[in-house]
């Protein structure tokens, strides 16, 4: 076989063999096939697109190529939740607990930020004590006993998708269904998660735009997953405003703490709710109301925020930091950006606010760069809220004085304002299984 | 400017600017440019094509990425033809004494063959003492004293074109129309000639499989010639036959010589007197039919015979044996290829042609093997001839004799036969002009 002959046959639109994907995968994963070669193939792919079962090949072939984690210990119970990608999303550290506290076994392997969403490895990471790393036995083991754990992804799952990945980021082929959908469900399918929910967001924040985009994605990873063997479900969720109302690490470990304690609801805890119904109802089999309701009352009950504990304590975090979370140090400096108008909020770009938050120091734009885990936003007015001149719009905490003029203009240019209320986006577009 | 905005814009269905092609074919040559992102550029551009300002300026970017001829001397008078590659084309030998004969000024630079087309230098090199190397100074002074030159590429012309097709030919990108364009004039711009006529090949030897098709390119090249400020003229040719009767280097000298001689005409012939009506009459700003008259009778007066003398005794050859071609070297073997039915013979595949001749010695498969110039077929029967069981075929030509089995059973393989005649198809399609 010839990777010449692959391309062609892609590029003349016809639908590859399962040989001819694995043959790619395993090739240019170990380097025989060059690069030059991929991208042609993968700019083809862009055009002609792949069928289902081309799709379901790619993301095998790819979640094999490397280490895979073997779950089937704990049977059907085992689920993950996935996001592709938000600006303050801290649902992890509260539907986590949530479906640990009702005998689920939460996996999650997570990344770093990079760019203008932050990384659940750093955020976590924010806490004294707490072990990204665990051995394939702690990890295992941690789960057994707690029902949860949250790590950072090991050295070898799918370097298939590292390499491809890198290649589409440079070759403008980042946007095309099924490469996305072969990227993000090989990761989850090398995870092992018998059960995984995807979070699709929607919006300014988000990378896609549109409700009927994230549609066709979301439609096409559940598809995938299910052919991959695995209980597949996904939401389609609003990014049009930064969910909750932090961005930054420790600021969004507080507000997660909050919602489990019960002293915060809104759209963070709406949607956590709504992403621990599909968690549950696909582990236990049951309806999404009926997971929902107990979804509800384990948040209600205090027993999930007794898992978040559990867990935390298990993974080495120190826990009187969630029990007392103003311990978290605070930032040197503190800045409130205020309302010049009187008017509505009538929109955020999210993806904006991620960039002021990144500024502050919260995040990063380049692979190694240092965070600030104390930095970040505390947002006062979203998109429908009404605003009057002098009302306090946000609050920056940063350690870098020269960052805070440049952060309070990003995040003005991300808001507009207008005479009239807007009409309130559903938090939830749809629910796709 | 970022090479990924570039290809995303291709991608994108977008214009490119002139900024935007410079700065790519700059940028690729000099090697500033990676190969995977352009062959990914190159794809986005085999599906979105180019328009004709787009391929114009990617032409002239490419013909300016090195060394260009300037033949501003010979003001309005020089001419070069090339030809599409074709099985047995050696109308520059005829093409050229006819032109220069008449007082143009035919300069060609050529290449060397590989695969199934042989190569206009090897063909040339068969005759004892042929520089194919000239100075700028010997080649300039060459034409002015003789009225033409067939020299070897320039070392460094259009280095451009040379990276992006090596990178086409392993990236399934060749066969773009804006590609192929730019790819054969950017080597005929750079090559300085201010009349162009290209011989745009059609059939089961050629590039291009149907005249539709080789009308598309041909109306391209003509366009974007134009657009370059060249005078220019295309004939779309059969090649679903052999041209001439012989295929190998030494064999087609010969034959060359015999249509000069005035001993041989068909098709050969016919094909020879268009092409140099049409140089004619972009040089002289004729009508086809006075330059078609004019070519007629410089060859029947045997002034472009004499041409011949003339031009490849200026470039050291041997003249001896073109005034009698008997004293080329015998190849080792010959063998006839008889017929083993009685009809008519209904096609040839003149690529398996090619092939069959090359295993004789006549080319090569790989860069750097060595050529037999002995070698090769001399064709007795072609498409529309009568044959009886017995007839000879061909005449196989080789000093290699474990090669005659396999060339035998590749030639034969490359002929069908019928029990009806079939129409021939015109030997010339179309000119544009």
């Amino acid at each position: 076989m010839r990777i010449y002959d692959v391309i062609l046959n892609k590029r003349n639109g016809k639908e590859l063999t399962d040989e001819e994907i694995a043959f790619f995968v395993s090739g240019y994963t170990s380097g025989e096939i060059p690069d030059y070669q991929a991208s042609a193939l993968l700019m083809a792919i862009y055009f002609n697109g792949m069928t289902e079962r081309e799709t379901a090949t790619l993301t095998d072939a790819m979640a094999r190529s490397g280490d895979t984690v073997d779950l089937s210990c704990f049977g059907e119970l085992s689920a993950d939740k996935h996001s592709t990608g938000g600006v303050g999303d801290k649902t992890s550290f509260i539907v986590g607990p949530i479906v640990a506290s009702l005998g689920g076994k939460v996996t999650k392997m997570s990344g770093r930020g990079l760019g203008h969403t932050g990384g659940t490895v750093d955020k976590l990471e924010s806490i004294p004590g707490y072990k990204i790393n665990l051995s394939n036995e702690e990890f295992i083991s941690q789960v057994d006993k707690v029902g949860m754990a949250i790590i950072g992804q090991s050295g070898n799952l799918t370097p298939a998708d590292k390499k491809i990945y890198a290649l589409r980021d440079v070759t403008a082929t980042v946007d095309s269904i099924p490469l996305i959908t072969s990227s993000i469900m090989s990761k989850k399918i090398a995870s092992g998660s018998h059960s995984i929910v995807l979070d699709v967001k929607v919006g300014s924040g988000a990378f896609m735009k549109t409700p009927e985009d994230a549609k066709i994605l979301a439609e096409n990873m559940v598809k995938i997953g299910k052919r991959c063997g695995r209980n597949m479900a996904a939401l389609i969720t609003n990014m049009d405003s930064p969910l909750g109302n932090t961005v930054g690490n420790a600021l969004e470990i507080k507000e997660a703490v909050a919602v489990l304690k019960g002293e915060q609801g809104g759209d963070l805890k709406d949607i956590c709710i709504e992403l621990s119904a599909a968690m549950l109802s696909l582990i236990y089999d049951t309806s999404l109301d009926v997971a929902r309701e107990k979804a509800l009352q384990t948040l209600k009950s205090g027993k999930a925020y007794e898992k978040m504990l559990e867990w935390i304590s298990a993974q080495g975090g120190d826990t009187a930091y969630i029990e007392d979370t103003s311990l978290f140090p605070k930032s040197a400096f503190e800045y409130e950006v205020t309302s010049d108008c009187d008017g509505f909020i009538t929109s955020m770009d999210t993806e904006g606010i991620g960039v002021a938050s990144v500024i502050l120091g919260a995040g990063r734009m380049k692979k190694d760069e240092k965070i600030d885990y104390s930095a970040g936003i505390v947002i006062n007015k979203k998109t429908g809220d009404k605003v009057s001149k002098g009302d306090t719009l946000c609050t920056l905490y940063t350690n870098d004085k020269n960052a805070i003029e440049q952060a309070k203009k990003r995040y003005l240019s991300s808001l507009t304002f207008g005479q009239n209320k807007k009409e309130a986006e559903p938090l939830v577009y749809g629910c796709i299984s």
